[in-house]
């Protein structure tokens, strides 16, 4: 298919039937058996969990649960705003239970447990008669709550407790915890809306509105959902929230710390944005709740601007390796097309909302290029905020390195840790969906998942070794045999696809629809797919206006974008340089970081400077070197320093 | 000379005689008439002076001397640190009479004495009986007085107004400033040395020192030696003042902002630091106080203390400009050869200071290699800091901007307009220098000077169209007869020099010395040298160790480092390659930004990319283009906005 294609980049998106809404198939009904994310999950589980737990101990995220003692001082406050890092908090506990109860889907420990259970507990006790939980609040600043919506982040923790209350109902069953949110929830409720006895803010830092929607698919409860729409409907409106917010402080609006309100996308009314702006993790949390909105409600005008928005974002303003956000003073968004690669923020939070916005886009519309970005994000600029032990984490996700730029065991703002924790841990919701005659497989990860389609079950079972290889085998097992419609996605980088049916060829062509082989039949008791991806090492360019990349190539196979590592090549990474003809080969080398495809190919190294001058008018000398090139998101798992993922071509 | 060469970057340095140590001709001695530096005076002059005064006005810096009025509220708090950009004030007024006393020496003018003169007269109204003076602590908080030398910079205020005491004393022969000055400086002598009775403590920003060295130089007063030496002495010892005094405030010494003693260079004794860190403005004014006290003190360990961190700074960490200081974070160094290009904070001031140290350097050693970097720093990285029309400033001075990094009238810390003003308004000090039976041309500038050698007088016409052109033809006039070495400076840079006196060719080759020809003769009433250096176009390559830099080029003739400006180039900047093979012409375009020499080459503009993807597999191509740049100094002149020194080489 598409082998007129040269480039992997513009999209098929020939629509030849209206999309139908697809949903998730839950995690707990998909189980990763590859050798990839089936071991990051069990790293997740059994270090992750055990070490963050660890490091909050330490660093005193629980003690703020006890509410009854007095608070000690401020361990992180931030230098610059009146704001700390304590105020976060709650969110990072959150986000803990939420990774904790995904591990507990497959693997029951009664210890963790416990564990999960006392926190529970404590939550339980230390929330407010009226509903109101949030630790700094409760034990600091009592007068100060929801005084400041735009800063302090009150919303953002109901926000994430809400999604761990939600995750840990539905793994374990029991109520401890979503008991004690619903009531905070329905607090928030009677404190914000449209009423003249409510008030009509919204939060800094988005990520309560997507929270809500879940929770309203979990319980069923509408008042959930309006509220969501109320918070995403609000945001920008005039007279401005956080205007009159801080009148009523008795602060000058404009003496905020970023200076705009396209810091929080709250400049304008949603529906009026059309550029992707401001902090990067606020933005795609934003942007995953307006998706969910415009499909929970159908909204036209909704979904329209989360396209503009996608087709700002991925034309204009994405690393190669999915991450986002280039600068570290907004940790967000600045200018179209400006890319640095050493400076790169692209905080590792951002990258798993693109994940997460890409998911629900992809839901809604039924469209491969949402997956083939969040097949992008998932395998670079989100994986690489992981080490290989599970124990370090990068906040900022670098596209270059000369050295100096290490994962780190613990950070005043931790929120990067189970935020890749959990999306690693419940990574099977990603894999499959289902909508009525249809079945879609949107990643390629062997394993074993159980769906429902049209009220019947079908199991499928993928074997691939992809994302090293593009050979899968699919075998699908219906209860009875069933007609309907298995969607299976041909990544954008692919640039040739065969496809069989029990061994029999099939026009894949003919099949395709917005991306996906779109393979509609009567599906027996058993049946054998077999999808042959052609996956080529491929040399990537960027746009010229992307001025750090001109004149440079990157490397990518697959999913996989690639770097060279010092660790990796004889000469100093900052000194290489690939001809342009020069054939790049792939292998793979089961005994390096547990198992990796890696690159080779002929390159020069620049050098034979021989003397201690800065500068001089002789050209300094080249001598051939070979370049082996490692997955992106496996770099700084040794003791090596220097990385770049563009490479100068010559 | 050197023809054999092939690089400008080794500098000559056989010294064939012990070096003498030189005093510069005085600026009042110095009448520049050429086409650059000339024009920038009258600038400075005409409206930088006026500018910022009426900047200062605007932003209540002359209303902090009215001492007897109650302060209003703060008005430019810095965010992250216990200070405020107020407690900085002093220094900028003080900067200001600096450069409008300068500016007095050749054109008196009535109504700016009669300013300058209210301005000293305020000052003496607010200060102490005790001598001490500094509007912020006087005003606002009397009883924090020398409590935090560390961060609250009242020593480093206090060396601008000695500085500018001086100044405004030799330009008008007025005591109204100095002798409050002097007061100040008592006082300060009492509170600091090393007594049982005074304070250890020295400034976290040197400044004092190289001000007190010229206070004494001018007074004759020993003391004021003394003291500075005891502030270089006492820097970095142990016990810690800086902790000491921190510990006296009850704070954690460890809790200071930029977690580092490096930030101030007072992290080991001065004369064990061999590595130029922290923050590059205080770095280049403590090496300079350093290389004043070594000379005053004929210190040889503090001399070769100077030597190494000249090494280090001049063979790792200089930009090709003559900037310094890569990182905002610290204002100051990082690594070895990082050197980034977009994001390079390369301040005014640090340029401006490493102007100030080559020259204390170039007169303690007389050898060439401290005045090819003065020179550099003085047309690249330091000019770059004033506009043309001298109302815009640069406080960073990166070598690459996507746009976006524009001039500004006015900076929260406004510290570089007056600091390369008072530069430009006395740059006729830096021309010459005289020691016994020598005087020294350092810079090639059109114009005439005074000097004295062995007490009689000689004057100097230098006619040259240098910058733009090699050739410089110098008039010897002395009121008799008289031997003496005239010290021609060869600049590094070149690899060609022709000399002829009186008409004659001499051997050139024989006559260097540390960069310098030595022409020894018995000078007449009237002599003739002319001077040929070949000035041709290059192409300067950067150590490899420069990650930025390695597969680009940057573009020089002469002194000069040139870029691509948005303005002269067809293709936008970031896109342009220059083949290695492709010449590269000069010209002088007499209309252009008052009149530069530019240099033109045919180069490469990468394009053609038809698509809104931002990467695929397919290389962009690429057109011929006309390439046209400009002296990297004066760039950002025009409604222009990118810019790039160093450009692709294919």
């Amino acid at each position: 298919m598409n082998s007129s294609r040269n480039s992997p980049a513009p999209e098929p998106s020939v629509s030849t039937q209206p999309a139908r809404r697809h949903l998730p198939v839950p995690f707990t009904a998909v189980d990763l058996q590859d050798e990839l994310w089936a071991a990051r999950q069990a790293v997740v589980r059994e270090r992750t969990v055990p070490f963050l737990y660890g490091q909050y101990e330490k660093n005193g995220l629980f003690e703020a649960l006890d509410v009854d003692r007095p608070p000690g001082p401020l361990r992180i406050p931030f230098n610059d705003r009146p704001t700390t890092a304590v105020m976060y908090w709650d969110s990072d506990i959150a986000k803990w239970i939420e990774m904790a109860s995904y591990t507990l889907a497959e693997h029951r420990d009664p210890a963790l447990e416990a564990r999960v259970d006392d926190l529970i507990a404590r939550i339980a006790k230390a929330q407010r008669p009226d509903g109101y939980f949030n630790t700094y609040f409760i034990r600091r600043e009592p007068e100060k709550r929801w005084t400041n919506l735009r800063d302090w982040h009150e919303l953002y923790c109901a926000g994430h407790l809400i999604e761990a209350a939600v995750a840990h109902a539905q793994v374990t069953g029991k109520s401890n915890l979503i008991d004690v949110i619903r009531r905070y929830a329905d607090y928030i409720a009677r404190v914000f809306g449209p009423g003249s006895n409510q008030r009509r803010g919204y939060c800094g830092h988005p990520e309560i509105e997507l929270a809500l929607v879940k929770l309203h698919r979990f319980t069923g409860d509408r008042r959930y959902l309006d509220l969501a729409r109320f918070f995403v409907d609000e945001r920008g409106r005039q007279p401005h929230y956080f205007d009159q917010e801080a009148f009523a402080r008795g602060e000058d609006p404009a003496a905020q710390y970023h200076g705009t309100y396209e810091y929080s996308q709250s400049h304008i009314p949603v529906r009026e944005q059309r550029k992707v702006v401001g902090h990067a993790v606020r933005a795609m949390y934003l942007y995953s709740a307006m998706a969910d909105i415009a499909a929970e409600f159908d909204d036209a005008s909704l979904i329209a601007t989360c396209k503009t928005l996608w087709a700002d974002l991925t034309t204009k303003r994405l690393y190669v390796t999915g991450g986002l956000g280039p600068s570290a003073r907004n940790e967000g968004f600045t200018a179209d097309y400006d890319l640095p690669n050493e400076t790169a923020y692209a905080e590792t939070c951002a990258a798993v909302g693109l994940i997460f916005w890409a998911h629900r886009m992809l839901l809604a519309e039924g469209d491969a290029r949402y997956a083939n970005t969040m097949e992008l994000a998932l395998y670079n600029g989100a994986l690489s905020g992981l080490s290989l032990d599970g124990e370090r984490f990068f906040y900022d996700n670098p596209l270059a390195s000369r050295g100096g730029h290490r994962r780190w065991a613990w950070h005043r703002c931790p929120c990067c840790p189970p935020n890749i924790g959990r999306l690693v841990a419940s990574l099977g919701q990603y894999v499959y969906s289902t909508a009525p005659g249809e079945a879609a497989v949107h990643l390629y990860i062997a394993g074993h998942a159980r769906l429902a389609v049209d009220g019947l079950g079908v199991s499928l079972q993928q074997r691939t070794r992809y994302p090293w290889d593009g050979a899968v085998q699919l075998r699908v097992r219906a209860e009875q045999p069933v007609e309907f419609a298995l969607r299976l996605r041909i990544p954008g980088w692919c640039r040739s696809a065969r496809l069989a049916i029990n061994g029999t060829p099939v026009d894949i062509a003919s099949m395709m629809d917005r991306g996906y082989a779109h393979v509609r039949r009567r599906w027996q008791k058993e049946d054998g797919v077999n999808l042959q991806l052609d996956m080529p090492a491929e040399r990537i360019y960027a746009n010229p206006e992307i001025g750090a990349d001109v004149g440079r190539v990157a490397l990518k196979r697959g999913p996989i974008v690639y770097c060279l590592e010092a660790a990796d090549n004889d000469a100093p990474v900052h000194r290489v340089a690939l001809p342009r003809s020069n054939p790049i080969e792939p292998h793979f080398e089961p005994d390096l970081l547990t198992g990796v495809g890696v690159l080779t190919a002929e390159g020069v190294a620049v050098g034979g400077w021989k003397t201690d001058a800065l500068y001089r008018t002789d050209p300094p000398g080249a001598q051939p070197i070979m370049l082996r090139a490692i997955p992106y998101s496996f770099w700084s798992n040794r003791d090596s320093e220097e990385m770049s993922v563009w490479i100068p071509e010559i």
